[in-house]
């Protein structure tokens, strides 16, 4: 059975093209952003997720502040309704050789000065545990179970 | 710019058939999941949100311990990256006539006692603020602006 689930909430991470990005703002309250999942599919891993965005958003300052982050990746086409929620820290990360690794061609048009642009930086997030729902069934996993 | 701007979250809100609701567990991590909106769509204010839930389930404790709470509304197709997140505190509602006012025929499958199933329950979401964006532009708004 876990087997099967473990199954499912690996191809939920590989296959999302959008991710829900949650943090915890000044006055601990909880926020959420969509984010576009720009790694190469065969890149996604399980227990770290990177994520490209402006240094000068808001939410970097929120993770500057509190690394508490959590990932959540979801069908919710009709009927599907499945949810793998991971919960961990987020790591705002500005050296040259991560957001090189997570550079796209065409990345300009945001960041026109290029890798080393200084609005360009990169989430990464390191997952603790994952949390996946599917109809009734919930399961929470530590993260190096799956 | 601001009219154009009110008009788009109050379309996100009224048309969004899923909504993310973001809360603060006990370790203070935060944690989304991903809900139907099951309002009647003319009933569908800004201020006030309702979600019906399972009273067993592990959000509802997370709401009982810690109001704090945030909901989502997004299109995430392609080119258009449009979200509103509403910042705000959620009420565990376990009342007869909050229950009666959500509840839909065939709801029966989920609660079998009908509307006063102790499992049953409803989120009454109360937002204080609304965030906005739509490619670069990114607006806070108090709740009683839109």
């Amino acid at each position: 059975m876990d087997k099967k689930i473990i199954a499912e909430i690996r191809e939920l991470r590989e296959k999302s093209n959008v991710a829900f990005v949650g943090s915890v703002n000044e006055n601990s309250f909880p926020q959420i952003k969509g984010m576009l999942v720009v790694e190469d599919e065969d890149k996604r891993e399980m227990k770290t997720h990177y994520f490209s965005t402006n240094y000068s958003s808001k939410r970097v300052k929120q993770f500057l502040a509190n690394p508490k982050a959590c990932v959540y990746y979801c069908d919710e086409t009709k009927d599907k309704y499945k949810g793998a929620l991971f919960t961990g820290t987020i790591e705002v990360c500005t050296d040259h050789d991560t957001k090189a690794m997570l550079w796209h061609d065409g990345d300009e048009i945001y960041y026109p000065k290029g890798i080393d642009d200084d609005d360009y930086c990169v989430y990464k997030f390191t997952a603790e545990t994952v949390n996946y729902y599917h109809g009734l069934s919930n399961k929470t996993f530590s993260i190096d179970e799956i």
